[in-house]
């Protein structure tokens, strides 16, 4: 169809994404129900019958500088995949792309937009096949891969369009510039704006949340101008093959050279992230990752601007609250969701020494432990409900990890191994909890279900180790609980001076680690965690840069 | 006065600046007009004595970390200023600035919007004062030092608050979320974001444009909370302390500590601009100057978000013209106008071996040249009327560079030194136009009044020529002389290949090396000259990041 026809197709979804991104109240794009009322009837069986299609095979994709094949995925529910991608030269690959992102680069905004704009329908509608693949590479339970790898993802995708779209038309195309002269004629010029890309970016995807956390980086480079090559986790390719290919697909439809969007699959052997990184055409690019890797590409990649999610300690502050039931009913579910695998986790939690009141009666330290530790045992006691929510664990160094900390004298409730029907080799957990001893032990983040009580002195206290700890470790969820609005205001003040978000006593069906694209910011660019946020205009304004030219008329 | 009563004072400046950014017409806050109908009958006359009353004495600032004084400009006009500043310990400084800044962090919006816009309109007031300043540090005319130094700059400053302004409140303070939950009750959430700046922000000056070039980043860093520490250039301190001493005059009036906003002078001998850029408080740095210093600060001072302006090789290129007289009057003033001292100031003018076709018929290479040379030598012939356009040499360097390379056999029209009744001592010299012989002798930037005229194959080799020139060696200005629009529609795709805004046939008034604040943007911030442009939302939205909580209500 014609280029500003896909613009105007989802102009709607563009008017309502820029409204909810101002208003921050409610709104999605893309249901995140799973429901047949909403994705069709056949959608669940047809997206695993697209999934297992995959499987065993060579995923085709016609892209230059391609010398082999590469892939070797297991699936934490226990099988191996056996997808193989292009395996790329990457230096053949970037001048490939550097060679044909022209036409891309000078393609109007609206073009791009609604480009962007349908890539992001066409993957909803694959919302399962994509789900099916996250959870088989990430390990998410499916319901959370639908959610997550899907819907959510897809938001946060749009939200990157929505911020670069409204930044990019700030400045008119075309503007009369007219200075008064007295008495004499005005001066009058012509200027024109053009918006013009950095070149092309590289967006770096974790195993953990191949579509979610590479969206943003996507989409924010791709309505921007730039080309994108995608280099997926070796853990998790094929959500991100899938995505690659909804982005060919479109793009060649459009007219447009396929290979503005290629996959750079590569293997843990033979890792050639730092190669495309220091490619000088490569003008920009998004992490998702270890501290290290993230510090190296800041460090490194200086021909690039480089957007970094790296690793974070969070942290839950118990003073106090009305509804103890509520509070460890939340957290139970919060230490439990994928295992802990998300990095808005929370890691350690801060508790007095001297107990909390409750509404239920002051409770001791140990009972406030007890009651949590009983909590997140009990959530978990039925092997089925604990699949769906657990999932399972992504890597061997997450498992070993467990193994290893669960061995200390510290341990308040122990990690067991779950049973899943169908899937006997799958790596489910239930978490791990440990009594902190000193701060050297909770101050680094032990990815994965493993999470610290810490006993401090006072409320005060609590609140002045997590300041520094997020000042010295990054963070990018906090959680308080207390019925007193001194405290709530203190805890925000340190939260405003350390830089990272924090919620108040989530009791009910949001939990700290979850955010609401269009409403929540995910991480804040101002502590150690992360240099930046999704989505805002920081993180999307500088990826293209506005040429004028002026004339007398 | 009240502090939410300063922001509705500026509101309707605030609103017409935001409005024009955003249509890129034409419109000023500041006019740019120094007559007495405007400013005052006794402007004039009350800013030279103002000027004169601070010579030969200290300049006070009550700030933390003094330990003595420094200072030793002298006027390019022939004279020492004899004023000295605080001599500051970088490290006690930014301890005491650091010590103090969180009201101004957590100050609403408005209140430090407010107190931007009245300290401009403060500083608009002291134009005179300021522009005498200028025009004996930087050397400039009177009237250029008046409106550069002055409106312009003003203008460049309210722009930065008024891209900041917008951005910050993008978000809204506070937001009700609810979500659906079918046929049970809403989720509903409320969420504050909170706007907080980086932390200390230094702003390095150059000895040149003192005000221009400090102006964005000084309101950028304070409206979004940040502290400020201006490091003028050593050659350019007075107004620099002046504006400093502006802006902490309304902080304390408005309730705030006046080291919100400090002076950190020093000499040449013992330079503080290194050790500043390091402290880990200081989160954010603007610079303009050598490629050398803004490179080293880009590298190193890696706690900090680096935003330079560093140097460049403009270019003007000749294909043909409908208007032979106007175009050699425009470039006559264009290379004249502050003595080249412009980082605007085209250096190089490519131009066909083969000559030109003009509305005065076919013109040779040597025609042209000549053209260009004998309109340079008519422009400055009379002497009063040279130093009114030229101005003086601010530095030792750029003079000494002048006699170097009027030295060559290659020399088309040679400098002479211009006497000025009053200033015997003034450092005033008319440009200096050289034939170019090969690459390597104009690809590097010659500061001041030095250019060259570069024989072409034809003008597809001159855009070929300067395109790569941008590429590796910067640019912030291009000008074109063509009748024929495909010549200008491939100049204007080099352009945008490049990174560089293009002007196009300029034969009135406006000149390729000036521009007009919320219509023209100065830099494009992608190519080697600088890595932002004055001003857009890039250069001001990462100044200050969103820390948000949430709460059940």
């Amino acid at each position: 169809m014609s280029k500003s026809s896909l613009f105007e197709r989802h102009k709607e979804t563009l008017d309502k994404g820029i409204a909810a991104s101002r208003s921050r109240e409610y709104w999605t794009a893309y249901p995140e129900s799973a429901s047949p009322r909403i994705y069709g009837e056949t959608a669940s069986a047809d997206g695993e019958a697209a999934f297992k299609s995959y499987l065993d095979k060579n995923f085709d994709l016609d892209q230059p500088g391609t010398i082999g094949t590469v892939g070797s995925e297991k699936s934490p529910y226990g099988f191996d995949l056996g997808v193989t991608y292009p395996k790329v030269d990457a230096k053949a690959l970037v001048a490939g792309v550097e060679a044909i992102r022209q036409d891309w680069a000078t393609a109007s905004i609206e073009t791009r937009t609604g480009i962007c704009l349908e890539i992001l329908d066409r993957i909803n509608k694959r919302s399962f096949e994509i789900a099916f693949s996250i959870m088989h590479t990430t390990g998410q339970a499916f319901m959370m891969a639908f959610q997550a790898g899907g819907p959510h993802a897809q938001d946060r995708g749009l939200e990157a369009v929505v911020y670069a779209y409204e930044d990019m038309t700030r400045t008119p195309a075309v503007a009369r510039w007219e200075k008064p002269q007295g008495k004499r004629d005005p001066i009058v010029m012509e200027k024109h704006f053009t918006v013009v890309p950095r070149g092309i970016g590289v967006v770096i995807g974790c195993s953990t949340f191949p579509t979610w956390n590479s969206y943003p980086g996507l989409f924010a480079d791709l309505v921007t101008g730039n080309a994108v090559i995608i280099k997926p986790h070796p853990g998790g390719i094929l959500p991100a093959a899938i995505s690659v290919q909804i982005c060919r697909d479109v793009l060649a439809e459009e007219g447009f050279n396929p290979n503005i969007v290629t996959l750079a699959a590569d293997s843990v052997d033979e890792p050639i992230a730092k190669e495309l990184a220091l490619r000088p055409e490569v003008k920009l690019i998004d992490f998702t990752g270890s501290t290290g890797f993230g510090n190296w590409l800041e460090d490194n990649a200086r021909q690039a601007l480089v957007y970094t999610e790296k690793a974070g300690v969070n942290g839950v502050i118990i003073d106090s609250t009305d509804n103890f039931r509520g509070m460890i009913g939340n957290l139970a579910f919060t230490l439990s969701l994928y295992s802990g695998q998300m990095c808005t986790t929370p890691q350690n939690i801060f508790i007095p020494q001297g107990g909390i009141e409750t509404d239920d009666g002051p409770k001791s330290f140990d009972e406030v432990v007890q009651a949590l530790a009983m909590g997140v045992e009990k959530l978990n006691s039925d092997d089925a409900r604990a699949c769906a929510i657990l999932g399972a664990v992504q890597s061997e160094a997450t498992l070993k990890r467990i193994a290893e900390y669960g061995k200390g004298d510290n341990v308040i409730l122990a990690s067991r191994s779950v049973a899943m029907d169908g899937f006997d080799k799958a790596t489910i957990q239930t978490p791990l909890i440990l009594k902190a001893t000193d701060e050297s032990s909770y101050s680094k983040e032990l990815f994965g279900p493993i999470s610290y009580v810490v006993p401090t002195k006072n409320t005060e206290d609590s609140l002045n180790i997590f300041e520094n700890s997020v000042k010295n470790n990054g963070a990018i969820s906090f959680g308080i609980y207390s019925t007193s609005d001194a405290i709530l205001d203190q805890a925000e003040a340190a939260a405003c001076r350390s830089g990272v978000a924090v919620s108040f006593n989530l009791t009910g069906g949001v939990y700290v680690n979850q955010t609401a694209a269009f409403s929540d910011f995910h991480a804040t660019g101002c502590n150690p965690a992360a240099n930046a946020a999704l989505s805002d205009t920081a993180y999307v304004s500088n990826r293209y840069r506005v040429v004028q030219s002026r004339k007398h008329i």
